[in-house]
């Protein structure tokens, strides 16, 4: 059996709290909402289809038929993918480098044993990081190494690991990177952040996996840009999915390869086809019918999907703001002990507390305050994360989040010793 | 890079040769015909959407829109799938023990480095075997022992090969099999052979891991039991797919885990959940855009596809006696030089011949006499199948079928230095 303890727990912790507790509110998922799914019905997949029928037909002169064969491993919208990644993130991408993945996870589980495939190959990861980044190595016997924290920036971690794994012969091949809104702490890599990791992972050949799912949900300020789009030597696989934009139900995602891996085309061409060979003996090639789906959507909306997130995208900034705007008024009596980040976009924010907070803390927090949330050292690969909590504010209802934080607030207060004034005549107790 | 130099032959061969060749006939594909594909039209589609909704929510009060979030890892069709399996292959299948992949591929991929965790655990094939078994286990590093043909059956070759492995500190610890009409060779084991192989499994605690899509398609005859009908001691993972019954666009599949591995329960409960948390870091979970509609056509049929199926059985049996009967005709001067087997099911059958047929020769034949062969050397792992060809009939038109094996006829015949009388005036030539 496999040694997957860290993101078994997590996991576990997830689907059986909320079964445990299903009237508390939870704040530990991470999933879209699903409160403008109904723009996906039936009817709407329907007309999806016909807009990709109508297009492929003219395209190509093919049946509807043969889009139910089997079909392309590399995919069949890849141009689509293509124009829709240019369009929004501004990213270079050429369609023959697009490999159209059962959801981005896959695109993941197939870069990381090709870009590490001898023992001594490591990814870097950030700590604490996406729980699926680490659990598709271990899946695939790819060996990690977290970055430190104490380093200056994540630049100079980068450096440091090199040096340390290159001491016990071991060499970093790839890094696994959220740049914008990160998973699970919401955190953003400046402009001048990102340079400096591309210039550390261009010296030293570390191919760069930029995750993108959150970047598309930005509430204010200037975007960054994509690591992709700042990489000028053929450093950064891109990864993109439609499970945030569209629905995670499609399972479509991609894995987008610069023209060349540190200015070598041919290099870049045989990752291309090791790629594609290795998703040939896993899921043999993405479900058509839902490339065909994602694809008749992004005809309608022009290749843009801009429009289409905008309410997802007001309502999440509500949600944040409003969840920030608890934070300030319940903890303010205990703004010493206890801090958060303010997230301009994503799905997470985090919260330091001034005591550990395992899964045996979220427990009682359930228990006794009816709000569910995510011990952040569930991400983490080290025991640095034990005083975090992530608390995720894109699918709880926004007349829950009040609930939820004053909840949070009475039982760290507790845990502290001490009272939330304005709260004594509160809603949860033990 | 991967080292996939055999899969990779015969994949690019299949690609580069068909686009190579677009005049010629292939009887290299083992796709599903899409003749049948039009009752699977996008308003078939909205329909099948519709009977899972009613279905859906009557059974658990859902919405559409929960259908479209992440779901549930191992998948929410598995009753009816077992229903499924229940009905058309008399399985005692569990719906607990049902795992749905993203298509029977990633049953395959999941299962052996679960199986197979440590270097000196070796998977069982048998010589040719499927591709995509070879595949998923150089993928997942897994190492391969081919079963020796020279032993008098499977279960001998089994027990030779544990003996040999064991002499060298390596374990047998799964065999891969496709018992119904075997890709590539249309070879079906008689149920005295299953249970002789289900012994020696047992005895040695190799898991089987039986691969039926063409189980299904059975022509003339009784069926024999699938192994996991006949497995008295929890020794069978059953692999089953929807690829060749209703559209392999779909990509959905299933593993189907027995009540206990070998008499153990919790071994059986602890395989599960590892073949769900790989799943859950490989694709996360199947599209349930695509479960729904496998769904919504299982509860339209009563959970049987042998109404759906007769189509396309009829159809495949035509042209399998047409291919026969077209064979019988060309060869019958060379009978002295040329045998195949007359699989009563399946997709393909196997053609001797008396020279080497490679990459280069099936060029040639397609080049100068207008037919598209597969070299059974690109299913071999040694060179015992040099002189083999695999003949598919699924895909082909009826019209085609006569002009290609008389293309492929006189192709033989010009090697073997002699002519074909009644085909003097031929079709073909250089």
């Amino acid at each position: 059996m496999m040694d997957f303890r860290l993101q078994s727990s997590a996991m576990n912790f997830l689907n059986e709290v909320s079964s445990r507790f299903p009237s508390a509110v939870s704040l530990a998922s991470g999933r879209p909402s699903d409160r403008f799914f109904d723009r996906l019905n039936p009817h709407a997949l329907l007309n999806a289809f016909g807009v990709y029928q109508r297009y492929w037909a003219g395209d190509r002169g093919q049946v509807w038929s043969q889009l139910l064969q089997y079909g392309r491993t590399a995919g069949i919208i890849n141009e689509l993918v293509a124009q829709q990644v240019r369009s929004d993130e501004g990213l270079p991408a050429n369609a023959d480098r697009v490999l159209i993945t059962s959801g981005c996870q896959e695109a993941l589980a197939l870069c990381l044993p090709a870009l590490c495939p001898e023992s001594s190959d490591v990814l870097l990861v950030c700590n604490p990081t996406y729980i699926g980044a680490i659990g598709a190595a271990n899946a695939a016997r790819v060996p990690i190494a977290a970055l430190s924290n104490s380093a200056s920036c994540v630049a100079d971690a980068i450096e440091s690991a090199v040096l340390q794994l290159g001491r016990n012969g071991r060499r970093a091949r790839a890094i696994y990177l959220i740049p914008d809104f990160d998973n699970p702490t919401g955190r953003v890599l400046d402009v001048v952040a990102r340079r400096e990791i591309l210039e550390v992972c261009a010296k030293h050949r570390i191919v760069v996996l930029e995750d993108n799912p959150y970047g598309p949900f930005r509430y204010e300020g200037d975007a960054v840009p994509p690591m992709a789009v700042l990489d000028e030597v053929g450093s950064v696989i891109y990864l993109s999915t439609f499970s945030k934009t569209l629905s995670p139900a499609l399972r479509v995602g991609a894995a987008i390869l610069p023209d060349t891996i540190f200015g070598d085309a041919g290099a870049c061409r045989t990752l291309w086809e090791d790629l594609v060979q290795r998703k040939s003996f896993v899921t043999v090639n993405t479900s058509q019918i839902s490339q065909a789906i994602v694809a008749g959507l992004l005809i309608e909306q022009r290749t843009s999907l801009r429009g289409w997130i905008r309410p997802a995208l007001d309502w999440y900034r509500a949600n944040r703001d409003l969840m920030l705007c608890q934070l300030d008024d319940v903890f303010s009596p205990l703004s010493d002990q206890v801090r958060w980040n303010r997230p301009a976009g994503g799905f997470f924010l985090t919260l330091d507390l001034p005591f550990r907070f395992d899964a045996n803390t979220a427990d009682e927090c359930a228990t006794h305050y009816n709000v569910i949330v995510m011990p952040m050292s569930f991400f983490a690969l080290d025991n640095s994360q034990d005083c975090r909590i992530r608390l995720a504010f894109s699918s709880v209802a926004p007349e829950q989040i009040s609930t939820a934080v004053r909840g949070l607030g009475h039982y760290v207060a507790r845990r502290v010793g001490r009272q939330l004034p304005r709260l004594r005549d509160g809603l949860a107790g033990a």
